[in-house]
């Protein structure tokens, strides 16, 4: 049987050593390219840094599948058995524009529940972390369950471009949201403002289209701690697609889904 | 006459030392009350660190003429003279609710002309700061001048709320800018996301209705560093009034108000 314990240890080491090569990167040129389109960039410091965490877990631990932003890992058609999700970079605009506000994002899945989850901001070197069971922490100090918000003491985290005409939500469905909100914050990293609704610097955080590795670390944490991770439809994550993403603090879930999203439909 | 260096070193001091002394009250309960409306916060600390900056330019300097956000300062009908616009904690939701991202914003005018100007993120112990005529500097280190950046390119800082009906400006105005541009962030600072402007780790930020303590640092900044500072009709900036807020990096500037800004009209 897996222990959990050590492979918790492990992997906090391997992220420190990651972030610690990323920031030693941030002194050379990156090669900076495009993927789907043309605000949809990577750099080899993502590549790398993927195919670093893809070599250690191969090395130690060989029966274990992996499900990788760029592509490095497997191709999955179930959950079954331990599943690593890795975001090597999260935010890679916030890498390229700032080098800052950019996080390592690792989520461990067993039989698709999540176990272990990570969510490194690796400039300020603060990390986010759950044991499934054991709680979640903020470095090395624990944190404190969620605690239930009103709507209009809340604080929202989404990217204002959902609020004007997309392919992906009606923007009228959101507007009546921010507007009665105590704030709206976007900071362009899903993971990190996962990391920020988990130590209650937000209290909710919506977005439209992500993928597995953008919120696999954030939806154990989240869960770890009492808040709820879906679709904006109340529907449940997947690992196996890219799906709209919905996380606040308990009761702030339920309230804002029965009283603003009633009316989104989620497309693939 | 006044010896500029020397006021640069001094008001620097006087700002980690408040710094130091809001770093220390976190560890202490907030007295938290509201202003003009539920959601503008306001605490002992903003009250105390106001009270504290006065007290050192009163005795100092005793026929500057303070201008600050609650109040224990001066009114002013003209900008003759020393004039010392002080926001104690720009981005006080943020301090409230983070207990980050919140600054200390500083800029001294002299006949209406900034000469000094400071943007102090207190919790990461970075200092924005300009002395007009020798430079702008992230810490220690110069910032260099601000490049051209076309609006496909660029990130702006902007509260999503001026997307949805609001009483300051057309919703339809901005939402094709934040389609077209590259992203769009929001940290819920006017004077942090102005010193983000001034270290490239954004290209432009707006906001709809600030007053003179919010922007008066980041304008001496970013003018500094060729980049301009208006209102959202291009118009120039007062200290003796609240206006909208327009800052950009040059070219994108002219291009964004041409191009997305044209049917603006500024209200009182």
């Amino acid at each position: 049987m897996l222990d959990w314990v050590k492979v918790n240890e492990q992997t906090k080491l391997w992220i420190m050593e990651a972030g610690e090569r990323i920031r030693t990167s941030l002194k050379s040129t990156l090669e900076i390219t495009t993927k789907s389109n043309k605000n949809d960039l990577v750099t080899n410091v993502d590549r790398e840094t993927e195919q670093f965490f893809i070599e250690k877990i191969r090395t130690t631990y060989n029966d274990h599948r992996i499900l990788g932003e760029e592509g490095g890992g497997d191709k999955l058609s179930d959950v079954n058995g331990i599943v690593w999700v890795i975001d090597p970079i999260d935010g890679t605009m916030n890498f390229v524009h700032m080098q800052r506000n950019f996080t390592i994002s690792i989520g461990i899945f067993e039989n698709g529940i999540g176990r272990l989850g990570y969510i490194y901001d690796v400039i300020h070197d603060e990390l986010y972390s759950a044991f499934k069971g054991h709680g979640a922490y903020f470095n090395n100090k624990q944190i404190k369950y969620l605690e239930e918000v009103p709507v209009e003491r809340a604080i929202v985290g989404m990217n204002p471009i959902w609020l004007t005409e997309n392919h992906r939500i009606n923007p009228k469905i959101l507007r009546p949201l921010i507007r009665d909100v105590r704030g709206t914050r976007s900071y362009g990293s899903a993971a990190l403002e996962m990391g920020y609704v988990a130590n209650g610097w937000l209290d909710a955080y919506i977005a439209m289209y992500l993928a597995p590795w953008d919120f696999a670390a954030g939806w154990i944490i989240i869960e770890e701690l009492g808040g709820k991770a879906t679709k904006l439809n109340g529907e449940p994550l997947s690992l196996l697609e890219k799906s709209s993403l919905f996380v606040a603090k308990p009761g702030l879930h339920e309230a804002i889904l029965k009283n603003y999203l009633q009316e989104y439909e989620e497309k693939k």
